[in-house]
């Protein structure tokens, strides 16, 4: 596509925005690719957290707080993209019952949310023992909720 | 898939990875999934902000930050995935030349990230001008940098 048309693109796109209602998603599938990608954004910092519990990566509070930090922030995030209806058909693994058992479904993410948050403050600690027992806890939580309202 | 399975795979995976080395991606596919989720996360609340300016949401100073801040620990996180050698090939809009003109990738992506700061910090002023000026030194950033690195 040549610069011209993407910059005349990109153009008439915030401009006719303002001619439509604002919905926090403009469609499903835009709640669905949200909700995925701070999925994805998540699981490598988990990723990265758990590399540090198993010895792959040395336990220091500075490099495991950018990881920390960067869970909490995504943990308030996806919830409302989740209870959206209807968002459990097209491209998603998430399950019916999600969206019928809405306050065990946030119930469950607010407990996720919380417990990144101590994630992030015991790994201010620098305890390992602590990190790690921690890191399981959450570990469990995003486990259960998968196993609940996973396909 | 059972959910006895499912435990058990969560539990091998975590065992394994204390085998592996460390990187902070485990393939270069999960390095572009890792970027393209931290630009979708980042293209919905820009949208969200855009909504603002266009005046189809009402300016308010605390919703408005919710999506700055949201737009700000964005701003530093994908950068190095998109340096990843070779990350120009597969599912990816990359150019190749941004892996060869390194520098000039990263000051972009700065400027990015120090473009989003202003954003967040001038939101708190609820001076619509002020808003929609700095949103719009945000937009032009977006876009120049889609323009050189982009295909």
């Amino acid at each position: 596509m040549g610069k011209m048309l993407k910059g005349a693109i990109f153009g008439i796109m915030l401009i006719t925005m303002g001619g439509l209602a604002f919905a926090e998603f403009a469609t499903t599938e835009d709640a669905i690719d949200y909700r995925k990608a701070v999925m994805t954004v998540t699981g490598e910092h988990f990723r990265r957290v758990a590399a540090i519990v198993t010895g792959q990566r040395p336990l220091k509070a500075d490099s495991l707080a950018k990881d920390t930090q960067v869970l909490r922030v995504m943990a308030e995030l996806p919830w409302e993209a989740f209870m959206l209806p209807g968002s459990h058909k097209g491209k998603t693994t998430l399950k019916k019952t999600a969206l019928k058992e809405k306050d065990d479904f946030m119930a469950m993410a607010r407990q996720f949310e919380v417990l990144t948050q101590q994630l992030d403050e015991t790994g201010k600690s620098g305890d390992r023992d602590a990190v790690n027992a921690q890191f399981g806890t959450l570990a469990k939580s995003c486990k259960d909720c998968h196993m609940t309202f996973r396909k």
